[in-house]
């Protein structure tokens, strides 16, 4: 595993670069997925239920942190390629920072990538970051009112994952009125549920994602 | 209710304009703490149970939110007075911000002013906004990583509630080891545990507020 330290800054051309990174990987038949959240929606434990159902020479994982390489290590021990990108503090992805990471990634027969942000359910959703598909990833936990309190990150997202749901009957959650509030702000958005850590309803997700 | 849509921007002054808020409100004899945590630990329901607990003539509330005033009718429903302030897709509160809210709250006799920040663990630890008093809430269903992950949020805060204890028993949070965190990262720190949407542990926090 190799980290990689970002200086923080301001990026004007983004989506410019971001465009790039996307062309750079589709020029070689792999598929970007951006997987967003705020911190504690169960991003990682996803990740690692995903990654569990796909062919592991085949994929690759750069993974977005503040400083730590934790996450980073949970997936390179599942037999991952895995690059760690240091944002130092910085509260999102930026292109630029995918173009470093994929300089320091072995895309030899990968037909996958997966780019795990920082949580955050507000500033990654500003940033494109050469991904194809967009997953955010909620928790019933979280509350009914989260996709009318930040609606970008829910107007922008493909896929919306809706995660812990063996949590439900301990909350006050009403998960209808959760995806009515998702559809009203992006009409085409594939709603998922599941419970990561038990790895129930992963099977759907990775089945969209080929 | 009165509604301010704040212009976002780079203040590049804003510990310099937090002290002057915190010396504006202090001769006036008024206490101020600023409520932060990631969208859907809980704040708002916390900040709820918080005044349910308090003479609501003497306390007043500047409620940040990215779009919407949720959050802030269900705070004036309790007969507090209550400023919203919108940020338009910006990630935080600054100081600047909360020296205009001022202006469109009437201070006379209040003796506290609580602040509940915009729901994000990364950007808004960076801003003194003129609090006495950081308050983080974090909820056990977040997981037991988020302090070494996002470590300037808990090195910076004063108290941290560790919100919806009512759900350990279904996910595997380690309460012992999260609070070892939080110690490791600020000796200082006073942890509370509670359960806000029950009213449990929230009588000693009021208690420390006093």
């Amino acid at each position: 595993m190799k980290t990689i330290a970002v200086e923080t800054g301001v990026f004007d051309n983004n989506d410019k670069k971001a465009k790039q990174v996307n062309d750079f990987l589709h020029e070689k038949g792999i598929k970007v997925f951006n997987l967003l959240g705020t911190p504690g929606s169960g991003k990682t434990t996803l990740l690692e239920q995903i990654l569990a159902r796909m062919d592991k020479s085949k994929v690759a994982v750069i993974e977005g942190d503040l400083y730590t390489d934790q996450d980073a290590k949970r997936i390179e021990n599942l037999g991952v390629r895995t690059v760690q990108l240091n944002t130092r503090g910085a509260c999102h992805l930026e292109a630029m920072m995918i173009e470093d990471a994929l300089k320091e990634l072995d895309l030899d027969g990968i037909e996958t990538v997966i780019i795990d942000n920082i949580g955050n359910l507000v500033c990654t959703a500003e940033f494109k970051i050469g991904e194809d598909i967009r997953i955010t990833v909620s928790s019933v936990t979280e509350g009914n009112d989260k996709p009318l309190k930040y609606p970008l990150m829910f107007q922008t997202t493909d896929y919306l994952v809706l995660n812990k749901m063996d949590l439900v009957p301990y909350t006050n959650f009403d998960v209808e009125e959760f995806k009515k509030h998702v559809l009203s702000l992006n009409a085409d958005c594939r709603i998922f549920e599941c419970t990561a850590v038990k790895g129930e309803g992963v099977d759907e997700i990775v089945n969209a994602m080929k």
